[in-house]
C-alpha cells in the first residue's frame, strides 16, 4: 500500500480536473456514513465520465492505493466509507450523470450510475413509467445495484437484480478496464450472464458505471388498507388469502409491529395516527393493490375491489382478522416509511435485516418475543417487514441508560445471537437487502461455505485483482 | 482422453447398479437429439441419487472421460448429445427423482433435476400453484435450468432464471464436489449469487442436481383473442396500448406470421382455423389476460374485460387494428403451440431464435421480408415470436428441392447472414432462449468479447476443470 503525496494529487488532478479531486476537509462528507461509521480518506475522486472513472481507477491501481467506491452513501452496514487509515481513495459516482435515455418502446432506461432514484423516476414519469424499487432513502442507482436493493414492492416487482438488463463496469486492474455486460435485451442466453456477479456484491469485483434498467407502467389506481390480525399466527394465512385473491395486483404486504408503529408516531409529528382512541395493536399489515391503467366506467373502482376482497376474507375467516382500517395511501405509506426514522430516534438502534422462507417469518418473530428479552432485557423489538417475500427489518431499540448495553462488543453479541438462530435453525439469511459492509463481515466469514470463498477469490483475481470496496468475500 | 474398457464399465456398474449403466444399443435413444443431431456415446450413466451423480462424475473425471449431461434431450441446438467419437459419457438426469416437496406457504418447490415440467405442474396444481414457464415441449427441470428456458408467458412471469431460488450442482472435479447455491429464500444478499452462473450455461460449469423453484398461483380466469394488425408497423403501438391497459394481467402477447399459422394448420389436422372464409392475415397477435382468482359476483367477467379493453383500443386507433377474433383459449393456444411442429413438417427447417429491444423486432422482420429472399429465394419465413419481450423464433422453411439448399454449409450461411444483422446492426442476441449447443458455437466464438471468454475460462477452471457439456464458452 503506497502513501499519497503531493505529486500524486497533482497527477490525478490533471486527469480529472479541479472538481474531480477533493482533499483535506473537503473530504469530510464522504468520510462518514448514514449509520455513524466514520473514516479518513487519502482523497476523494469524482470522475464525471466513464473514461475519467477508468482513469481514476487505473491511477489508484498503479499507485497501490485501495479504492472505496461510494454512491449516495445511504447504506446502513458501513459499506461505502473509508477505514480510519487515511490511505484509501474514495471514488464517488455522484458526477457520473451524462446519460439518462429512456426507451419507452422497450420500457427501459440507459443511464449513468450517478443519478438519484428520485431523478430517474421524475424523468421516467414523463413516459408514464417508473423504476419499481420503492424505499425510504434516495440512493444513486450505482449503489442500488451494488447492494441489490429490494424494498416495499418486492412482492410485485422483485429486486434490483430482476430489473437490471445490462451493466457497464470498471475493473480495478492496471488499465481500469471498462467491460460491458448485457445490454437492453430482455432475453438473451449467450453464455454466462456476467452482470449478475456485480449486482449485490458491493463493488468489490468492479464499479458500476452505467446500467440499463427495466421500467414499469406507473400505477394509476392504488388502494391500501391496514389489517389488524387476531394474532401473529394469523398473518401467514392472511397473506395466502390476499395473494390468491389479488393476484399480481398485490403490490405490498408489509408487516409492522406495534412497537415500530409507536416509535414512528412518537418521533414524526406530521404523521396521522390510523388507530384513533385505541392502543396500538401488537401487529398490523399494510396491504396495497394497484392498477396501471386509468379507471374505466365499466370497471369496479379499486377501493371497492379492495373492500370487497377484504370483506369476503373477513366473512369467511373470523378467527384471523381483528380489524380492517381503510385509509388514504399517502398517509399509510408515510407511517410505514417513517419507521426507520422513528426507531433511529427511539434509542440506540441495532438494525438487523434478515430473511426467511415465508412460513418461518412469524415463527421466528414469536420466538424472539420471548428469547431476546431473556438475554437482552434492555432491548425493545420494533421490527417491520416485507412479509410477502420473507424479509424482516429486525430493529432493536436499546435503552440508552442500560448498563448492559455499555458492555464490550454489545452490538456484536446481539448480532451473533440473532444470526445464529436465523441461519442455523431456520436456514435464513443474515442479510436480506442491506448487504455485507463492515457490519456483517464477521458473519459472512462465519456462515459462508469455503468452496464459495474459493470461487470468490478466483473471481476477484480475474476481474479486479486490486483492493476495491469494503467487504472481503474470499 | 482415455478409452473405455470393460474394467471401467464394471467399476461404474458397481457404483450405480445395473440400471445405472447402459452400453451398446441401449444407448441409442440417448445418442440422437430432437433436431437430427446424432452421435455415439462411450456409455450412458443414469445415477438415481445426488451421491450417485457425484460418484458418476468423479469416476469420469478420474478416468479422463468427457461428460455430456443430458436431461429430456428436447433442446434444438445440439447441446445434450455426444459427439461421434464414442469417447464421451452421457450422464442422464432422468432417474434423479427422489424428492419433490412443495412448500405452499413459501410458494416454492424443492425437487430433483429429473422431473418433467408436466409432473412438476401436476403436483403443484394440488396446491393451486404452477411453475409459470410455458412451452410446447415437456423437458426435465434440470435441462430447463441449464438452458434458461423462457417461453410464452415470459412477459408476465419471466424466465427460469427469475423463478429459480436455489440450486445444488455437481462440479466435474476429482471429487465430483456437491455444492449448494442459494436456498428457498426469496431475498438474500450475502455475497455472490453463484447460482446465476449455472443457469443458462448448458451445464459446462456444473451439473444441476436439485433446485428450489418459485411457484405461482394457477390462473383461474383466462381470456384470449387474436388481433389482426393493419400492418407490421401497428404491432408495437398495439403492444403498448394493451400493456398499459391490462397491466400485470397481460400474460401473453405472441406474434405469429401468416406463414407460421398456415404451416401449423396445414400439418396439424386437429387444429381449428380461427380465420373462417378468409386468407390468413400477414400477421396476427395472440393476446391473453388472466386472473389467479375465481370469478366474483361483484366483478366484471374476464372475457368482458378483454372485449371492453380491445373495443376501446380499436375505437381510438382505427389505423392500427384490422380485426379482432375472440376464441376459446385452448383452441388459440393449440394453434400457437402447433407452429413448431408445423414448420418442422413444412420443409427443411432452419430454426433461429433471436432477440431484440422490443422496438426493433418489427423493424427487423420488415427488413428480412425483402433482404432474405434476395439472398435465399428458396426460403419461406415462418416466424413467430414473444413480441412482449423481444424474442423471435425466426423459422426458415427451405424448399427441399432447391439446388441452392444443397450447397455446402447452407445452414451456416443463413445463420451468418441473419446473425450478423441481428448482432451488429440491432445489438440483438443470436440466442434468445435456445442457447448455444453445437449449432451456435461458431457464433459464440465470433460475437463474444475476449474479456468475457477469459472470465469464463477462469470460472471453468475453478468449478469444473474437466471436460463437461457441449459448448466451449472460453
Amino acid at each position: 500500500m503506497g502513501t499519497t503525496n503531493k505529486d500524486q494529487i497533482e497527477q490525478i488532478r490533471q486527469l480529472l480536473g479541479n472538481d474531480g479531486v477533493l482533499t483535506g476537509n473537503d473530504c469530510l462528507t464522504y468520510e462518514s456514513g448514514a449509520r455513524f461509521d466514520v473514516g479518513k480518506a487519502a482523497f476523494v475522486l469524482r470522475p464525471a465520465t466513464v473514461s475519467e472513472l477508468s482513469a481514476a481507477v487505473s491511477f489508484c491501481v498503479r499507485n497501490s492505493i485501495p479504492i472505496i467506491p461510494q454512491s449516495a452513501n445511504t447504506g446502513v452496514v458501513a459499506g461505502s466509507t473509508p477505514d480510519p487509515s487515511g490511505t484509501q481513495a474514495v471514488i464517488s459516482l455522484e458526477r457520473l450523470r451524462n446519460r439518462l435515455e429512456i426507451d419507452a418502446e422497450n420500457r427501459s432506461v440507459h443511464l449513468d450510475a450517478g443519478y438519484r432514484l428520485s431523478e430517474l423516476n421524475a424523468r421516467s414519469e414523463q413516459h408514464g413509467l417508473f423504476f419499481p424499487i420503492d424505499l425510504g432513502a434516495d440512493p444513486l442507482v450505482g449503489g442500488m445495484i451494488a447492494t441489490n436493493t429490494g424494498g416495499a414492492r418486492f412482492i410485485r416487482y422483485g429486486d434490483v437484480r430482476r430489473n437490471t438488463l445490462g451493466l457497464t463496469v470498471v475493473f480495478a486492474d492496471e488499465k481500469g478496464s471498462v467491460v460491458k455486460l448485457g445490454s437492453s435485451l430482455r432475453k438473451s442466453n449467450v453464455g454466462v450472464d456476467w452482470k449478475q456477479l456485480f449486482i449485490g456484491t458491493c463493488g468489490v469485483f468492479g464499479i458500476v458505471a452505467e446500467c440499463v434498467l427495466n421500467l414499469e407502467p406507473v400505477p394509476q389506481q392504488v388502494a391500501t388498507a391496514l389489517l389488524v390480525p387476531k394474532s401473529l399466527d394469523a398473518v401467514l394465512p392472511l397473506l395466502d388469502l390476499v395473494e390468491r385473491r389479488a393476484g399480481p395486483s398485490l403490490s405490498a404486504f408489509e408487516g409492522m409491529s406495534g412497537n415500530a408503529i409507536a416509535a414512528a408516531l412518537a418521533h414524526v409529528p406530521r404523521l396521522k395516527n390510523p388507530f384513533p382512541q385505541r392502543e396500538y395493536p401488537e401487529y398490523a399489515i399494510l396491504v396495497e393493490i394497484s392498477r396501471s391503467w386509468e379507471a374505466q366506467q365499466s370497471e369496479i373502482l379499486i377501493d371497492e375491489q379492495l373492500q370487497t376482497m377484504l370483506s369476503e376474507i373477513w366473512d369467511g375467516n373470523d378467527e384471523l382478522l381483528e380489524d380492517v382500517l381503510v385509509g388514504p395511501s399517502d398517509e399509510l405509506w408515510a407511517l410505514r416509511h417513517a419507521i426507520s426514522e422513528g426507531v433511529k430516534a427511539a434509542g440506540k438502534l441495532v438494525a438487523l435485516d434478515i430473511a426467511f422462507k415465508r412460513g418461518d417469518v412469524m415463527r421466528f418473530l414469536k420466538r424472539m418475543r420471548t428469547d431476546l428479552p431473556a438475554a437482552f432485557p434492555e432491548v425493545r423489538i420494533c421490527e417491520f417487514g416485507h412479509i410477502g417475500d420473507g424479509g424482516v427489518h429486525f430493529n432493536l431499540v436499546v435503552d440508552r441508560d442500560s448498563a448492559n448495553a455499555a458492555g464490550p462488543d454489545y452490538e456484536g453479541r446481539i448480532r451473533s445471537l440473532v444470526y445464529n438462530i436465523v441461519v442455523n435453525e431456520y436456514g435464513g439469511s443474515f442479510s436480506a437487502e442491506h448487504n455485507i459492509g463492515r457490519k456483517n463481515q464477521a458473519y459472512y466469514d462465519r456462515f459462508t461455505d469455503e468452496n464459495l470463498k474459493r470461487l470468490s477469490a478466483a473471481l476477484k483475481n480475474s476481474t479486479s485483482p486490486s483492493p476495491l470496496g469494503v467487504p472481503v468475500l474470499w
